[in-house]
């Protein structure tokens, strides 16, 4: 269970709101790559860690802290959004020239929430939460986290580049450190799970006497003339897993043309169908 | 561009058709981890590669094998379809005892596509574009690709679990085999752009001054009772990217509770907040 | 069924089209607060509506009447899309400076809708059916009448407060005063339910004794460090619903931490799982 | 900020696993009627309540609480897939005659989450996050509480009539009871905000004379033959905030038919259109 | 604007309530090519007809009629959800082998929607008003119209192939004859635009002159191999718009592989993108 | 299978890189009339294409050069990026006044894909896959080919229309051009198929004697005060697939107010509703 003392895990301070840059805040808070994909993320797959208990422990932790972090963001959005004008007259007053009142921030952090953050990402997309990877395996479920990390990582660092503000810049570099740290927590949580050549294949309890080896460690080639396909750490030596070796082949059809036959009556195809 | 010979990568056989495996298929066709997430991934990803055009070659060549794991699996959901009762009648000769003309198939693949695949999950949910991670950064690219085939071959494999039909098995022994050269190959690509520690944090070209370094190797505890966080690999030795040491500490609050003030006027709030 | 004269339930004009208040428009049709929703709400509602039929009644008549209003909406984004630059070169005429002829709005209401209204909302995003509650549960249905009324009369204040344009106060003036008869209709309704204290707890058809009463009018506190939580009319007192008294408690665990033991084998999880 | 002891709310047993409740139970967790909707709104009205802090604190304890009830479900739905047969051999042991290894379970809580629980609804569409309603006005944000807790109880007494294992019944009754708090408790935040007569209509920071009160309560009849709508509390009477009168009439297009004109040129139209 | 008379446009009767049916019938609400979309798409293409108001008239009457059809087909699903179970008492008196309480329907239609109609598919997605097509073209609007019917006529046939309800069988038999009706009325209006000749390409305001027409009536093949595509009526003779001879050839590339250049400093790629 | 040769069908240049031109261009890639769309689209139907094979080769052929046509789009949207400011200061140089670093481009592209296409439309919103119309009759495939192909062709000019660019007219010029080829390739099908005469009704293999006749050519008027429907060539004359003759008739209702009686106990509904 879940408790709160209602304070922020760091600092949010805004020196100069900026209602454009709450818009590109909200792509940390409910972008794919945002806080409450991972905050949901990982708080998913605690539910579903079976075996090792502190699998569940260690997600169910990092849960809670990304919760703290989307509390932060949504704080950062609200501050930022103060600045926005809310009549044609104060629009004027911000933009002498154009009067812009609806551009440049997110009309909905206005129109649908009063000026405050939303669980949506940049262009107001709902977060989806589909996005919410938990397999049921521990090890993919690491990728998983890996690659959210680093598609985060990257988007934080991106909205650091964009803002001047010496207040964003801070709460940022405590997230992108975050970041670092999640990064390589999953990576270390990956090596206790036997890392490269222990987990992998993914899941490492599929015995590969049941797949066609043929194909495992063979990069396929698609070119349309048939040449070998581009060559480099893929295409020789041993395999990453460490259990066969790299070749290359360009691939040629092995199957015939699909043929379905004649619809079936009653199936509301048309009658040149039957 | 694309070329096609309209045939079969690998043949696709059914010796029993079973509607309700085809329902199963669709989950590798139009999952979040299928082939249709996997074949447009590789494509944008590629679309957008700069630097060493060979990653580009490398994706763009693997989308093209990816568009044929859909045909092939397309082709399968038809051909399991076949059997699916389309009238009362048929359903009472298949299933005397409750002449379940509507159970255990997926409707939709009847009733909109006329005993079909579509591009849906296993429920019928469409697949939803935002699956395709294409983040621009070639790196955090490799680990999402990494981790879509992870889950990629867990579905296989639980697929593979589920049905008797040798035609099926063999199927899905191909496309196992590749989920499996397909992990090892990005992350090959992974090493080619530095491993663990090369490649991360990343972005890698971030300076890791700007981040709140005290923050970037700690694990950092939100147990309700202060007590610190489950012990492993991510809270103790060097970190996993090289630049680190891991530690462990239970955080405290270091921002106070985040007070918005009161609603501007005209904001749409009551007058109490006002 | 339903009929139609074609004509507009109350004037609409535009004195100065505003392409940018056309997009903020498109929040009150496709929004999740706006027309669509409470039209399709109501008329879903209507058609489940079982007990007294005077509610179906009631439900289809306002539906048809908001019917009438996304009409008058899409009549409204249209003549504000009129201005709508749709050359470089208009957009120059009208911004000399920066030519920005695709900033500020909606650009689907251009490239897809040709200058017209569309079912999506001031960001674009198309409306979705899950929006519309219709529980089976008459009074359930109330209340979130009741909760659409209160943010679309919100939302329409907003608008207001944003246009100078007369026609647009006078058009939006009418839809406000609406959405106050439309917040007292649905209170009515309620009461003629049975009000705080006939209607609720909703559903009101199931036994009290067979839920765990002693947590039925507890406000419990979730306080990371024990405390009670914030005090107010919700924690002492009668309860609302007259069926009980209100009290405050910290809350701790009752159950232990949940272990799902190891994963069966063929399931797909990792071998470290099982 | 979060903290957590990764213990349950509440106990959570089944005492005899059954596939077929696990997939009602998803609607729970992530139907729009569920516990992420209930905790994500929660929390994100309360990161943007402005004016007294009080309700923030509110907002945000009880958003602690939810997450605890998405934890139980999530356990609950684990412990009943655990008897979900994974092979025909193990479909055909559960139900001799049909063998149905598909049916009667959400497919995806097997194929993509390993027999865990996922955030999606009983029918397996993921949770969208524009269910989250948070309007920044906060006696709108109540009337949204309200009703997510009314068809949040109506949906836990039918899972609770659904099922015989007393383990479930157990858990629903104790989530049932805190619906019933949790109605009263926004009723009873309501009432501290003034109640019917004091914070309706909501927002009550606009001044009623700019509204068309000649409209602002009048029940209006859109019957296809001019008769008058379906009396009740609503057609006459003080009005439920006291502000007006109700009284009822047909209502007659006031505005012609719409004319839009001939298209732009260039607008992409066709040239009978210009 | 709308009336009603709440009366329906044809009798619906259910001699044999089936829960199993009324989970198909809602594809014919909320699918695709459902009545939603339908009676949303003509009713926002009314909303934007620039040009000759007929067709304005001719869209909002059909919009009536279909707003007529939902109306029919959710009260179809309340009547067949009527047989639904709702415990596992009355489960297992509907099926005493399995006591398959959840088997067959929508899930969803009990547990939202408390045994009525929701506007969603057979598989429960929610309908999603992007399928609302009303491109500003009033003859493209005429071709998604066509198309529109032309699903809605099939999913119909399918329908009315899976059930021996004489009941539903009349109600499907009327919806039919509408749909026929519809595919020729919107082919009618086409023809009053100039039919194939004279309304194509669409949209005809777009000088051919400026297109590059060596393209424009020329069948490319994308054979592997270079061999030509396979040929039929699109291949030779006059084209269907009358403005020019259909021809065939292979393509080749006529671009490099494109090259984007290395990553901007700055831009959240990897170093070695710079 | 399919095949790559990793280069460009027509070359794409930008001579003046534009933000907020590849806003729109992402439109022709994700929007619902985009090539995703359509590419996807003649991928599904040629997967499902039952009967004479050759529509399946035109449609895997089609499919093909469509994927095409995304990769075009794709490199246009990445070199059109290339001018977006990454920081104030950037920003500031190129908007001296204003300085709106966020303004006029879609912000996903710079912080989700690092300055390169994204598998969504002009306002953020991701392509979903509902949209792939493959319904398993090949006439209704051509009918929702040549609409999507008709919309497509809409939105490409006035893509074209709001570009000044030479080499982004250049490549609009090719994609119109196609679109040209494409309406008329679908309209070929069509004829193939037996034209309006010989295809319509779609389903034609449907006995139309069990469809109700007499409402199957009727042009019906749902007019408020009961005057007849605007009168066309859809009111009189022979129907266009040559089987009956158009009428024109006002509706009346021809069945009762619909009641579903009272709830059933253990519904959820109200004590009042049973």
């Amino acid at each position: 269970m879940f408790y709160t003392d209602g304070k922020l895990q760091h600092p949010v301070r805004v020196e100069k709101p900026d209602p454009r840059f709450a818009h590109a805040l909200q792509q940390a808070i409910g972008g794919v790559e945002g806080e409450i994909r991972v905050a949901m993320q990982y708080f998913f797959q605690a539910c579903g860690a079976r075996g090792n208990p502190k699998f569940r422990d260690l997600l169910m932790n990092t849960a809670a802290e990304e919760l703290g972090h989307i509390e932060m963001l949504a704080t950062a959005v609200a501050l930022n959004m103060e600045a926005a004008p809310l009549t044609e007259k104060e629009a004027m007053a911000a933009d002498p020239v154009n009067g812009m009142v609806m551009n440049g921030f997110n009309m909905k952090n206005l129109l649908s929430a009063g000026l405050s953050a939303m669980p949506v990402d940049s262009d107001g997309v709902p977060f989806d939460m589909s996005h919410v990877y938990a397999s049921g395996n521990i090890a993919a479920d690491m990728t998983a986290n890996i690659a959210a990390e680093s598609t985060g990582r990257t988007l934080a660092v991106r909205l650091y580049n964009m803002t001047n503000d010496p207040g964003m810049k801070d709460m940022l570099s405590y997230l992108i450190a975050r970041d670092t740290m999640h990064q390589n927590q999953w990576m270390a949580a990956l090596e206790e799970l036997g890392g490269a050549e222990g987990a992998f294949p993914i899941p490492n309890s599929f015995p590969q006497e049941d797949e066609k080896r043929e194909f495992s460690y063979a990069f396929l080639g698609f070119q349309a003339d048939g040449t070998p396909p581009v060559s480099g750490r893929w295409s020789e030596g041993r395999s990453i897993d460490g259990k066969g070796d790299f070749t290359s082949v360009p691939l040629s059809p092995m199957g015939p043309k699909p043929n379905l036959g004649p619809a079936k009556p009653g199936s509301g195809a048309q009658s040149e169908q039957m």
